[in-house]
């Protein structure tokens, strides 16, 4: 047994019960995304490893790469951004912009495995390329909430910022921008250690009491998306950029009214900070917070990555549908489908003779849009194939002998229930899409 | 320009158009396999280095390997077939066989690039795992024969063969089992240097001018499958594995007709090789002859394959589409959607004013299961924004002015033609489905 080949650590093999999860999940999102007009994008796994180096910083260790035998430096990608920072410089002349893409693929990253990180996962991202408008963070915003119901989640939230709300909190505690990154790293620690252990953290780190004290105040405020808006804007009213990014969070908010996304399915956060290593603009991550399961997703505005090989700043806003979290909660809250096999059918061989008959029938079944299994061997006693259709977790199993041939029948066995009934061959196919 | 980042050579990007086809054809063949009952598997790109080499002979140089920062010998798949193999072994238990699974996914070969030769190239595998039953090989045939048509090929035939018709041929040739495997390889060559060139190498290679004659005389029988066989039967009537091989032809032939494969859709070809190296029994290819577009797919039955980390035999029969043939092909032909773009309608934004009734127009368009990309600056020309429609290749844009908000209307732009008309703001989501 132990010399046998096993996957890869960190990396998941996906057999059938799960990949019809996870093909449920991508169908699911492809919907959505495409009746929000994101049209489809996929890059090779592998780039040449000087596109892929120097964006990550300390996860650059992370990075798998190689020299092939014909001497290339490659790597295989870490995320789908760089991908598609090189498409869009690559192809410049044949893209329209702003142009709305969707990828869907596996990533890499050389972790040490854990519970919910993998080496290999899949990623659905969509990003709004070219546009600096409210419009597009708005078009996300209602796509996502749209996406994670479409899932079957409910009583999630989608937690939304500005990194120049967080940059305002920090100037009126009278932090420069240097020393301001730290102590978003710090909020950003919230859910895990409380408020008071930001707070200690952040006295810890130098800031005085009562700058702490401010910091903390507009952090943790919460309530309707007007009223914390409004807060905020009275307390960062000597902050210009602080002014401009709540001037955008309102038209933001104005337009998820307007594309019907309800007030109690997002919230203003000002203490979502997301890392906010590459973001330039809004901050967002769905959540659900009761039970408290964590963040389902995030994402946000960030104007300078994607132009970085075009040499220009491209105004973008994205977010990343992780499948391999999505997957884990939905197992977890026993969402989408449960099953081990994809076949509603299976049509059992009576003899040698018959096999013919049956073979024909599974053929007509599958022409009405059936999915069918067909048994292989003819001298198995019909007891045994339907208890191999039975451990499949196939629901329904077909006898067709020579006295239902005789009379244009079938017999038609429920191997949940263990009921059968005899049905009319030409009324079987219609019979089986009811059930 | 040149210090642009660029995709690796033989490993394409898919923009958009190219990404509708592909969705296309695989969303097609999903829905053919799991029609025929077969399920979804997907591994790891990656494996241990040890899993895949020392399986493929010559070509092991082609394997992309490495090691990781933490000291495993890792290698990029270069087939679905020895993963399969992993699988099998790994989760032994929790399989119920015979299986008919489904894998779809790339694989890596460190090819010189070529036209029509990819490094990263997807393929779609179907196996039935752990059967040696005829109509498991027929199952199989039906399928693709179907699978082709759904894509919208005409005009194809299925060649079929057995690697003991093949060996009975050269056995009456007067060679033995090694020998014979030079002669497979000379005949597999038929396409490209004709009858006369194989004669010759036959010839050059030490074979006898009688034996040469009668190799050639079988090798190149044609007509229906019946007549072939039977042909064949006379032939090889002192070869006891010759005549196995023949009877377990007849009787898959028996099965296509049952599964409603028309004979004009298949035939049987003794000069069909496949390079044979792993297959043990069918070998069948389907090819487009009128014009010769050469082979589509191709596939075979290896009964020790599948078993060898299990150490035991499993039957197997199995085919891989290649999906980069596949798409080449189709856009050679023309098969198949050709669009640059998912969206059916664009939503214009009148002016900031009037851009929230128009988003509430994409939201109820969108939740009647249209694709609707929105424009995202309310301050550009309607001309403008009608332009970046018509550049995207979406076919019908909105306009909701304050006439029309007035009166309850829409004015529906057909980008094609043209041609705009006025329609009830609830109708409109039913007049562009029928459009």
């Amino acid at each position: 047994m132990s010399n046998k080949p096993q996957n890869i650590k960190g990396m998941r093999d996906h057999l059938p019960e799960a990949m019809i999860l996870r093909q449920y999940i991508i169908n699911t999102l492809i919907g959505v995304f495409e009746r929000y007009g994101f049209e489809p994008l996929q890059t090779p796994i592998m780039e040449y490893a000087k596109t892929l180096e120097g964006k990550i910083g300390d996860d650059e260790k992370l990075i798998y790469h190689f020299e092939t035998h014909g001497g290339d430096k490659v790597a295989l990608r870490y995320d789908q951004t760089v991908p598609l920072a090189r498409i869009v410089a690559q192809y410049q002349g044949q893209i329209v912009f702003p142009w709305r893409r969707y990828a869907i693929g596996q990533s890499y990253r050389g972790e040490r495995p854990a519970r919910g990180r993998y080496r290999e996962f899949w990623q659905a991202d969509v990003d709004i390329v070219g546009s600096a408008s409210p419009i597009a963070d708005a078009e996300l915003i209602a796509l996502l909430t749209d996406a994670l119901s479409a899932l079957g989640f409910s009583g999630f939230t989608t937690l939304l910022n500005h990194r120049q709300v967080l940059g305002g909190i920090a100037r009126i505690a009278g932090l420069d921008d240097q020393a301001a990154a730290g102590i978003y790293r710090t909020i950003d620690r919230l859910d895990r250690v409380g408020p008071d252990g930001v707070r200690e953290e952040l006295l810890k780190s130098g800031i005085g009491a009562e700058e702490t004290g401010r910091i903390m105040e507009l952090v943790l405020l919460r309530g309707p998306a007007g009223d914390v808006l409004e807060e905020l804007s009275g307390a960062l009213a000597d902050d210009e950029r602080a002014q401009a990014a709540l001037e955008n969070l309102r038209a933001i908010v104005h337009h998820l009214r307007e594309l019907g996304v309800s007030s109690d399915q997002y919230g203003i956060a000002p203490r979502l900070a997301r890392g906010l290593s590459y973001y330039t603009g809004t901050v967002f991550e769905s959540v659900i917070e009761t039970p408290p399961m964590g963040a389902l997703l995030g994402g946000g505005r960030y104007d300078e990555l994607v132009g970085m090989f075009a040499n220009q700043p491209i105004p973008t806003v994205g977010l990343a549908f992780g499948l391999e979290r999505l997957y884990d909660l939905m197992e977890e809250l026993a969402l989408g489908p449960r099953s081990r096999t994809v076949s509603e059918v299976f049509v059992t061989l009576f003899n040698e003779d018959l096999a013919g008959a049956s073979l024909s029938l599974a053929r007509d079944l599958r022409a009405a849009g059936l999915k069918v299994a067909t048994a292989l061997e003819a001298h198995e006693k019909i007891g045994k194939q339907m208890r191999y259709a039975d451990r499949k977790g196939i629901p329904f199993a077909l006898v067709l002998g020579p006295d239902e041939l005789a009379r244009g029948e079938v017999v038609v066995k429920d191997l949940r229930s263990g009921e059968q009934r005899t049905i009319a061959r030409e009324a079987v196919a219609a019979a089986l899409r009811r059930m």
